[in-house]
């Protein structure tokens, strides 16, 4: 195997730099890509600076990632060399739990397998992510890209894409159903695109009054300045779901209280600090539900990505080169980008 | 209209004490009957003491009730003079609503009419509960008693009976499925017996060891002290459906994380003030989902009911004088009652 030409960081207090390592020789269902784009998820910065108490160094991040065939073992029957494919959160799980039998791999019972951070289960090596040049993935958790949509704009729908459809899906979101979406960066514009094509009347709650046209544009019927109690009694009791992608600590009572009878609201970003106590009395009244949701399984990936392909799906995004990476982290920590920075694998490649 | 006698709070801080007024006059649709038996429900202690801040005084509290039907309006069809029913939390709804036309009456969109402390639909005046010698209600909203049960044992299904077996129904709770039951107090009790009848695996949580046996002779598979966190860490990721009984204050985490994928934990109490904030992770990780539920609709309290007559189930009572209310509210109020106080209304005839 060549050499692998990644950014990793070394440790929580370092910015990510130049790193140099071998991916593991082809097993049996192994197929080898060359990465050709990787979308910038909060999760890679949280990883990287060891928000969550896990990082193992080095961390190579990136979960969202199109790439093309370069080689196969002897076993692999999926694909070939030169499919377009692509790979998300996941790399491996049990396969034999309920959940993994279900196609529900994320919710793995033993752990799945991250595709960064995350212990090999072969060989108990970290895992190393789609900021670098190339991968090697077991074909069971390798995707089908859509040939008719722009490849850079599909990185993101392996973790931003599949985050928002798993629940607007799981909760029956369609024609008939008023959906809402809270937030709108790189998870809420696929939330709002998607639900949008899935036929629902989409509502998009921000706290920024300069986003309403660009939510209008990406397919929202209506939008709410959530800081704007009026604008938001005016949906009082009316909502079938609402998906939450906003990960900041806040107040959820508000979005509860716009939940008709049986309604859920559905976080799918965790805050560093709990939000505060939802109210009791808020949830018994309309027996509403509060849920959470994670990424999705390999199979619903693949049903979000021929989703996207029939409905001419990606993501908006801004290309940027490898060498560009701690920039657009402290841009995205400031939400300063419409809405997914995409790593251009090439700017690696000499 | 004869005179009726009943017991009152006179306002926030008075025990209850002797009042007499007289029912309306009937109505076309209206059933009078004498009230034989009433449960003591902690809603009406709220009530009176104006805990919740809407009490309308005098408050005569009682939502548990049977009694025989003594008197019915031209157009009643559905009851006869010498019948024995029902009254629960509702003696009315707006009728027109889509949750009125579910025969979900509970979650009227235009607000109940509670049975006490609710301004009747038609004259605005305050309601009286149970805790009286006879009532006039809607035949809508009257239950019918199955004929094998102990009618004051009868009583608490009215309230604490259908809190539970609602969650339970709406949930899935049967034959496969695991559900557990936190509190063994006049709801924690009800729930038990009705999960067990429907087929479930029943465990039921308590703080207190000295209710592990009466937990298993009311129907209990097992019965965890869920102060012991070996003892709950063994049923982790487990149970498809906790219904939470206790309304004081406390961490909802410990149970939301017994809960295996796509499980629920249901709220059926209300506490003074919020729980602390649930976990945003230990819902994300396993989608899982926190729930509120309100007693239940007409329909389903009828369902219960027949339920309760085909499998013969009454509540755990303990008969008291209505003359003795006011110990029994302090005795309530430290968990001295196994598990239902029942007033015998005989004790107000004289």
């Amino acid at each position: 195997m060549n050499t692998t030409h990644a950014y990793a960081a070394a440790d929580a207090k370092s910015p990510l730099a130049p790193f140099e390592f071998k991916r593991r020789d082809l097993r049996d269902h192994d197929v080898q890509m060359d990465v050709l784009f990787c979308g910038v998820c909060h999760s890679d910065l949280h990883t990287a600076r060891n928000e969550w108490k896990n990082a193992v160094y080095p961390v190579v991040p990136g979960h969202e990632i199109v790439g093309r065939v370069t080689a196969i073992g002897p076993e692999v029957t999926k694909y070939k060399v030169g499919d377009l494919v692509g790979v998300g959160c996941l790399v491996d799980s049990c396969r034999t739990c309920a959940s993994c039998a279900e196609g529900l791999e994320q919710y793995c019972e033993n752990g799945f397998v991250g595709t960064y951070n995350g212990p090999d289960r072969i060989t108990g090596e970290n895992t190393y992510g789609g900021y670098s040049t190339n991968l090697v993935v077991d074909e069971e958790f390798v995707l089908r890209v859509p040939p008719n949509l722009d490849p850079a704009g599909v990185a993101p729908l392996l973790c931003a894409g599949i985050t928002t459809y798993s629940p607007l899906r799981t909760w029956g979101a369609g024609p008939g159903k008023k959906v809402g979406i809270v937030g709108l960066g790189g998870l809420g514009h696929m939330g709002v695109k998607l639900a949008h094509a899935m036929g629902a009347h989409v509502v998009l709650f921000t706290t920024s009054a300069s986003k309403v046209e660009d939510a209008k544009r990406l397919g929202a019927d209506e939008v709410v300045i959530s800081k704007n109690a009026g604008e938001m009694a005016a949906h009082a009791n009316s909502f079938d779901l609402i998906v939450n992608t906003v990960a900041a600590q806040h107040d959820l009572n508000p979005f509860i209280g716009l939940l008709k009878r049986d309604g859920t609201l559905t976080l799918v970003g965790a805050p560093e600090h709990d939000h505060p106590s939802p109210q009791v009395f808020n949830l018994i009244f309309k027996r509403r539900r509060l849920a959470g949701s994670l990424i999705g399984g390999i199979a619903e990936t693949q049903e979000m990505l021929d989703f996207c392909g029939e409905h001419g799906i990606t993501a908006d995004i801004e290309m940027i080169p490898m060498q560009k990476i701690n920039d657009a982290y402290e841009r995205m920590l400031k939400s300063d980008v419409k809405y997914r920075f995409v790593i251009d694998l090439d700017s690696l490649r000499k």
